[in-house]
């Protein structure tokens, strides 16, 4: 399997050399050359059947766009650019073979995973595939970053601006359709009809804002940012804390992505939009590369006798409570 | 747990700042900072259960201590300083949780893990946890070497001479007394009695090459090298391919570990010695950083009617075959 990794890999040598790959899967360890005055961005993510997938309800090619795609957010997130993907894939036999009806899952998974990697300029550099009892993937991605320039989740002061990339709640809204098809489906995982495609792509197609994160980042801009992983409570919450400070939600602000609803734009997780600080007065565009930019809030200055996020609504404001993401427990 | 972990890395942060990590575990990457003209090179290693380290064999100690080693050997066969390491757990519930008898599977895994990472001046500067049905670590290791001057598999010519550092076929040695004691004792994984100790320590406890691999690196002595993982036949049949080169071994001269065969000297996986060439002229010491250097062949050329590895024995020449190392299978 690692020699039909490798044989994708070197089709793309060319790539990989412009993008900081010396020396990708055959050796020891693969070599990066980050550009003088970089830094390095690394990011690891396990992803494992049954907690963040499943295989009864997602195809394989969900199954490898989404773990490409939430390591990659975490290099938008910093405002890096990607250098190498590498891939440990632990798999039951039966996934690795093929089916009378065609390629094995595993085919699949890595055509899907590779076509992203292609899309993003990220070569696959190495990994390793062992036999696991349960599907695992876990995937690193290594980024590079002018030295001081990363966006960083402590840089928010009191005063500053929030935004976000995207809508919000869309992955939410599309995993519930989805926990609907597979309970119904004939078929496990359920195909996923025509018309249920747009709905269902933000939670099965996440895509990683690497062009924003750069453009924020190359034009100092943002003051800090992450990605939004674990939903806008959660998150924004990891963001008030490593900066000090305490934010203001505009309920009436926020983009609610298609079908999804406020709830699910709060809490719901794996959006991999990016949510991020300016200050007062840093222009930002309405869109950064095709995606638009929406202010949804301000950061303030902490105290202790309130709360540290709040939500502003018609009804007037109300803490805003971390309500956690729990995948599929 | 990562939150532990974090501890541990804040702990060790100034060292973490000279050896390059400047963002450790809370953001979304860890930034590191390799030195102007380095590269950076990037190995990733997948321990499963039942595959790479068995629960009833294995006490957790050995379990960390030989995750970590995997990646460490790797960054010395390169001839790498580590900058820091990544590890992604995929544990049941029950190894989570202290026992009875004192502190949990993981940390006793984590502490045996962290104690080599310090040995070894390699942060822990990132990872996950996740729940899983079966126990697993992946662990990544991102290390540092000038431009151009990686130990690579593919620069032996022949004429080279061929070394090795250690001694061979413990690990193998070790393995084979481990399930004997496994096989008997009254509790799982066995207890290891003081006499074995040693002779158990090979395949337990192996201790990656990294000062040995940086001497060869710093002084341009080696034309390559890669580390023993899977046996000296399977091993040196990579290193032949990659250079395209045949190669001789003087079956009197391999440095055999204590308790072991020359079976197991030739094929046995696991040892992290490292295997290099170096040119007719150049001068190799005997020890490098206390560790003995053994000339155990040469490189010759290629040709097709011939096998590409020949083990020369007082019985005359014969062909050296690949036995594959597999494991616990």
């Amino acid at each position: 399997m690692l020699g039909e990794i490798r044989m994708r890999t070197d089709r793309s040598a060319s790539r990989g050399q412009r993008s900081g790959l010396r020396l990708g899967i055959g050796d020891d360890c693969a070599l990066l050359a980050p550009r003088q005055g970089e830094e390095v961005a690394v990011t690891t993510d396990l992803s494992i059947a049954g907690r963040h997938f499943r295989l009864d309800w997602h195809q394989p090619e969900a199954v490898g766009h989404r773990a490409l795609a939430r390591g990659l957010s975490d290099l938008a997130a910093m405002g890096a650019r990607p250098l190498a993907a590498f891939l440990s894939l632990g798999l039951p036999p039966s996934l690795t073979v093929a089916t009378g009806r065609g390629r094995s899952w595993v085919r699949r998974f890595l055509d899907s995973l590779l076509g992203l990697a292609e899309e993003y300029k990220t070569p696959l550099a190495g990994g390793d595939l062992a036999e696991s009892p349960v599907a695992m993937a876990d995937i690193v991605l290594v980024g590079a970053v002018p030295h001081g320039r990363a966006l960083l989740r402590s840089g928010a002061r009191p005063g500053d601006l929030l935004y976000v990339t995207g809508a919000l709640g869309g992955a939410a809204a599309g995993l519930a359709r989805l926990a609907e098809l597979a309970s119904t489906a004939r078929q496990q995982p359920p195909r996923i009809p025509k018309k249920l495609e747009a709905l269902l792509a933000p939670h099965l197609y996440p895509q990683p804002r690497i062009a924003q994160g750069l453009w924020l980042q190359r034009r100092g801009l943002a003051s800090a940012a992450l990605d939004l992983s674990d939903g806008l409570s959660t998150d924004l919450a990891h963001l008030c804390e490593e900066s000090g400070v305490a934010a203001e939600i505009d309920a009436a602000r926020l983009p609610i992505a298609l079908g999804a609803t406020l709830d699910q734009a709060l809490h719901g997780g794996e959006d991999y939009e990016l949510l991020f600080t300016a200050a007062l007065a840093a222009r930002l565009p309405r869109a950064i590369a095709g995606v638009k930019i929406t202010r949804i809030g301000r950061i303030v200055k902490r105290r202790s006798v309130q709360p540290a996020m709040t939500l502003l609504t018609e009804q007037g404001p109300q803490p805003l409570e971390v309500k956690g993401w729990e995948h599929f427990r």
